[in-house]
């Protein structure tokens, strides 16, 4: 039982704290209860959660031996025993500095980790792409994701003008913390950032975790006002054709969904060696006529995410990137087309 | 794609039919619809299920070609295109004398196969053990499943009497039923059986099974009315107790739940590699003191088919089997104990 899958319990200054930290990411929470002698314990973690997820409805009285680190947890008449570790070889959390902050409710930071996480790369040659922009540039929070075939930007509007900085916070971090968020508009997150640190505040819990180093990518070069061809269509409409295509490609498979653009709406097609797909869809389309090629599965992640009921496709040519986003540009989504041989 | 892996379409007599025939298992059921022009088409089972599953909730079309076999599968504006088989090539259910059957209503049939379908052997060395006997006694069924560390029984009585016969049901054919079964309380299940086969009849669904040839244990001279201890207690805390116990074991771990039966109740101890638990329940006792050792895991399966608020456990010593009955017995559990040694 290695100390980093340990929680920490500390009974001490008339509190108790739960800590876990693995040295990237740490997060503690108090809970109250009474403090019969004060001390601190390590306990394998997955277990303990286990153990207290078993237990009945009722107080639980967690007694540690000082000297052979057994731990006694009890819950009316039933009581289990563990062997725990000196709470003294546990890692503390860093102490942050509390300066540069900004706040966001929980509702709109959980919508914003979920409408942008998809997009970061999932292995680990570039740990910069592996992390989410986060931008403060007076009272709006910008945050930027992306993996080389996509870019996600979301805009959150703050209540306060906090200054202007920008922070690479990796996506372990951020699923993590959408996870425990309860998602309630009415409560706020205050976020501290120093150089090497960015820290959640919310609730009766803190979050710690290391930034990534180094400089994101410069999105706004690819971002265009341009557009040869756009359609509005939706969204539900759209999805549900995309899912209705993707039935006939498996994991391994990499089959481009053709799109056709025209004034009578847009006709879909996928053609995988189980099958073929066709679906006309109605949509509105300015500019000229276009056919198009994605990967299907992308498109989708994207869609999932929006909450608009219709929603505007802009594209240059069937090269060029695709951008989905509203008139204000709260959202904006880049995609990059595939290239496809036309099916007879 | 094999034929085995395909459902069969078969839209004639002004009948549309889906059969799917593994060749031990065979199940048709009739669906409502116009045929355009008769027919049959054999189409990949799992690919058409997931279409049917992706389109809109609209009428949909089938159409096969008949040279080429090639099926397109339309609702509004999608088309799925897919290579079937001729129908011709799928093996057809077998035609089944209905002179011997009994009925049974879906609830007490689903119910009796859920309350037994755990015990049964799942490694195919003993085929019997595999199966289930049925047995028709007059106005009573008794299904019996075993595998060689524990026993089931269940009885249920049926609205007629039916005559005197038993049969050896596969388990897999059993476990498929169920899971379709709507368990309505209210409709009827007819059971035909010939020397080989087994059907059954609901709703617009004929569910058609081989039988497991060859003569069943004799269970009846396990059963035994004596004990010198029995034990009376509260079904829900008794599972709540076991499901605590078995944290500390892990699928390989073969760990004894130790139960320590006195006039004060039980006291349940588990010892394993990674910590220690014990509880102590109320219960009402009758008879001689016992220790005794079971696998957690067997006892659990049992406790959690049962619907009765307080089970009776009946015990001679630590080394017979264990029975869980009620006074009825419209149930038997057996359970063999194991051996343990006394932990400090």
């Amino acid at each position: 039982m290695p100390i980093l899958e340990c929680i920490l319990i500390e009974a001490e200054n008339g509190q108790i704290s739960l800590t876990a930290n693995n040295m990237e990411l740490g997060i503690s929470t108090v809970i109250s209860g009474d403090i019969v002698t004060p001390g601190t314990i390590a306990i394998d973690a997955k277990m303990f959660s286990e153990m207290v997820k078993k237990l009945p409805d009722n107080d639980v009285t967690i007694e540690a031996n000082d000297s052979n680190y057994e731990v006694t947890i009890q819950c009316e008449e039933a009581f289990f025993r563990v062997r725990g570790k000196d709470g003294d070889e546990f890692t503390k959390l860093p102490s942050i500095d509390r300066d540069q902050y900004f706040t966001i409710n929980q509702f709109d930071l959980k919508q914003v980790i979920n409408q942008t996480i998809f997009s970061i790369a999932t292995n680990e040659n570039n740990k910069i792409m592996c992390g989410e922009l986060f931008e403060v540039n007076g009272n709006n929070l910008r945050v930027t994701s992306l993996d080389g075939y996509r870019i996600s930007i979301r805009n959150v509007e703050l209540k306060d003008d906090y200054g202007k900085f920008k922070k690479i916070v990796p996506g372990k971090t951020l699923s993590e913390i959408s996870k425990i968020l309860t998602g309630e508009a009415d409560s706020e997150v205050l976020v501290y950032v120093t150089n090497n640190h960015i820290l959640f505040e919310f609730d009766d819990t803190v979050v710690v975790s290391r930034l990534i180093e180094g400089e994101y990518f410069h999105v706004e070069q690819m971002l265009t006002g341009d557009y040869a061809t756009k359609v509005t269509i939706n969204k539900r409409k759209l999805m549900s054709c995309f899912d209705r295509a993707t039935l006939f490609i498996r994991e391994s498979d990499k089959k481009p969904i053709i799109i056709d653009i025209s004034d009578e709406g847009i006709d879909l097609k996928l053609v995988s060696n189980m099958g073929s797909f066709e679906e006309h869809a109605v949509a509105e389309k300015t500019g000229k006529d276009l056919t198009i090629g994605f990967n299907p599965r992308f498109f989708m992640d994207i869609l999932k995410v929006i909450d608009e009921e219709d929603i505007n496709i802009y594209m240059m040519n069937s090269k060029a990137p695709c951008f989905i986003k509203d008139a204000e540009a709260t959202y904006t989504y880049l995609l990059i087309p595939v290239s496809f041989s036309v099916p007879e």
